[in-house]
């Protein structure tokens, strides 16, 4: 067969690439696991009609048909999802009584839709997910609780500078009412497209579509433009002259997401930062309260790498309502950039610590034996593949970035030794006690610099 | 929404026994690591034509179009993979000239085949592969090396007895030779049909489609029956009396693998054996030594759990060649049936090992900081939802399978508490010092007998 060439919107990575993407996964796991949340997957596949939005199926879905004997195709009803919330939204209905609630579940698994690929767009593209979802109600303190696991599992990842851009749908609706706007959520709507449009335009927009008076949709502006991230905020809104009860709750609660987030934003040691944005919306018509926005510094061309909130019906059987909270974070949309620009890379494409050294075919049950009682204390190796020279047998490991080759010893008496590629250093070593420096352990995540600030300008 | 019901073929597992599934991929995921194997991953689609197998589409295919504006479909050209080996060698072309040969990899993913579900077969499943691939030549070692590392790896799985049972094609070709049949292709191809049908039916078979005598099929058959694990194979095989080169060749390869294997299959305490069985051909037709089925012990109406070999070109460009060996075992395939069946379990539905108890909404940050301290000591904690009665926390507790459940002191001097909900037992403890028993720390797979040999009855 020919030589293949890639497919675009389906980034792949090269083994040492992969690296990284692990280490994040692994390192994203265990934040989400140390505060209670379980891990799920759910099948690639759901119904087209429970993919649909308002009545109408996305025309970037992928749709599933199977090839028949007559070399027609057979629709299947089923397309692959787009996200991770629709999947997981059935998986709680579906597995409701057996579930115990609140229920809180991390997901991390590809998505996929047939959008034109660009940077940070792929058409298939792994997200993080986590979510906690009540039965019939869900207190306001797991609004705080889900920011906080994502401000410190992001905290954790030597990525470039995160910006979580938090706001509150009761505050805004609560603001437009007080106001009298006439269509709120209307008004919601045009707001939201303050990243796209000048500020006139989408002033223009609230009269226009959401009844407003020109007077109305300065004010609505003047509140989109308040960004801060202290206790200055309420101080902010109040100034704006407006009353309401609902403005007065998301208020309240958008202050508690701020404070609750404080210490897991000092504990990044300014890898991350949570403001209130009061430009924030999020499109969707099924948010409710909390309402976030995740940006990474620097590569604002990127859009939103993140977000997430509060929508009081996430599932409904007609019955039973299940409200949640949840925060969704593109692993591809910020890792396929950062790795292809190099600002992240694995150590080595192997896994090995140690390439133990052949001397002869006959020997080779000899360095075998040698990776074996290396590999019962944890230390990844292999053989060399050939008895080559030795110094092509070093190559064999710099070629892989294995940094240590280890020589049994060929004569009876002689000690084994082990050398430092890096360093040239070769000294005695004995393979009941011999361990590699911590950091040579497994591949690690090299930075392009040290410094994460760098990183972001 | 109305409530969703499953899908069939499409098993999803609930939180506690996706447990055991992420504590399988984990020790398989160690075990090829410590041997160098590097972990990549694939994107879920291949070209079409790619997926072709002597010309032709396979109809179990799932094939991907996207939606039209106008309603209308559009063919994407794209189907689902239906095993992680056709990737594989579509990732090794694509790549050639970035990675480093031999070429170790494992890929633990899903695969789609719209074939009708039943025990043990899904449309949607996970396998996990390992492969070693070489440029132009792979030593033979490497066959040996990849048998080792899969027996290392489910030797060490709470499964119950797998059986590996190897073969040779080098070893069948040649005594085909050796007797003298025309179509050695078609004879082993009919050979394959053993586990259907009853021997005189192939012996049929094999005189009708390959061109044998009675007496050349009699001995076929013969050759197709030895099944041995130790030295006794070459004088068995060699009673035969037939005489060929390449069968000699195919003998001490064979003799290689069972040997090689050995100080592996002692390891796994009787959880795994190998033997070699003549009458294993596996269909395909690009084996051309080592071939492998793994079977497991009890379940053998599941058919081979596992299963691969030797191939001369797993890719080619034209110009270069790529043999390779590998194995591929099939996680959904034992896992769903023996999760179903209650052989395996997880030993609890969330990470969490504790649950901190909440005196009244005002002390929730008591409770948070408590947890936040546990937390930055490894053990994995929630805080309860709502200040109930402390009766109902622990019932909340006792329901999610959480161990322990820790109470805040409510009194300036007084010490906090934590009670093991199993025993009963309530000590005074300290955020900084106290640990759980090892095993409660994770949530961990639980056996319906602690005897693997039971488990196989």
């Amino acid at each position: 067969m020919s030589k293949p060439t890639p497919l675009s919107g389906f980034p792949e990575l090269l083994p040492a690439a992969r690296t990284v993407e692990r280490e994040v996964v692994a390192a994203l796991s265990r934040t989400f696991e140390l505060h209670g949340y379980a891990n799920i997957e759910t099948r690639a596949v759901e119904p087209l009609d429970r993919m649909a939005k308002g009545g109408e199926i996305d025309k970037e879905l992928y749709v599933l048909r199977r090839l028949q004997a007559d070399d027609s195709a057979d629709d299947t009803g089923l397309g692959l999802h787009f996200d991770l919330t629709v999947p997981f939204a059935r998986y709680v209905l579906e597995n409701a009584g057996q579930l115990e609630f609140p229920f809180r579940r991390y997901q991390i698994q590809p998505a996929w839709r047939g959008e034109r690929p660009q940077e940070g767009r792929y058409r298939q593209f792994t997200q993080a997910d986590i979510d906690v979802v009540g039965k019939d109600e869900l207190p306001f303190h797991h609004d705080v609780e889900v920011m906080r696991v994502m401000v410190q599992a992001l905290g954790g990842l030597p990525l470039p500078r995160l910006s979580f851009q938090v706001n509150n749908r009761k505050l805004i609706q609560g603001f437009y009412q007080g106001l009298g706007i006439p269509d709120v959520t209307a008004a919601i709507r045009q707001i939201d497209k303050l990243d796209k449009l000048a500020p006139e335009a989408v002033a223009e927009l609230l009269v226009e579509n959401a009844g407003a008076t020109r007077e109305q949709a300065e004010r609505c502006l003047e509140l989109a433009t308040i960004r801060v991230s202290d206790h200055t905020l309420v101080q902010r809104v109040q100034a704006l002259g407006v009353d309401d009860e609902l403005l007065s709750r998301g208020l309240v609660e958008l202050s508690a997401v701020l404070e609750g987030c404080a210490d897991a934003v000092r504990a990044s040691g300014g890898r991350v930062s949570v403001e209130a944005n009061l430009r924030i919306a999020r499109g969707l018509d099924y948010y409710t309260g909390t309402v976030v926005e995740i940006f990474m510094v620097g590569y604002e061309r990127l859009k939103a790498v993140g977000g997430g909130g509060r929508y009081d019906a996430l599932a409904s059987d007609g019955r039973t309502t299940y409200p949640g909270v949840g925060i969704s974070f593109g692993l591809s949309r910020t890792l396929v950039p950062l790795i292809s620009e190099g600002v992240l890379a694995g150590s080595r494409a192997v896994p090995s610590a140690v390439l133990v050294a052949l001397a002869d075919d006959e020997s080779r049950p000899v360095s075998e034996r040698v990776a074996d009682r290396l590999r019962s204390r944890g230390i990844s190796c292999e053989v060399a593949p050939t008895p080559q020279k030795y110094g092509r047998q070093i190559r064999y490991a710099e070629r892989r970035g294995i940094p240590f080759v280890w020589f049994p010893a060929t004569e009876t008496g002689a000690s084994d030794q082990v050398k430092d590629i890096r360093s040239g250093d070769q000294v005695d070593a004995d393979t009941a006690t011999w361990t590699p420096p911590e950091g040579d352990l497994r591949p690690t995540i090299v930075t392009s610099t040290d410094d994460p600030e760098e990183n972001t300008q």
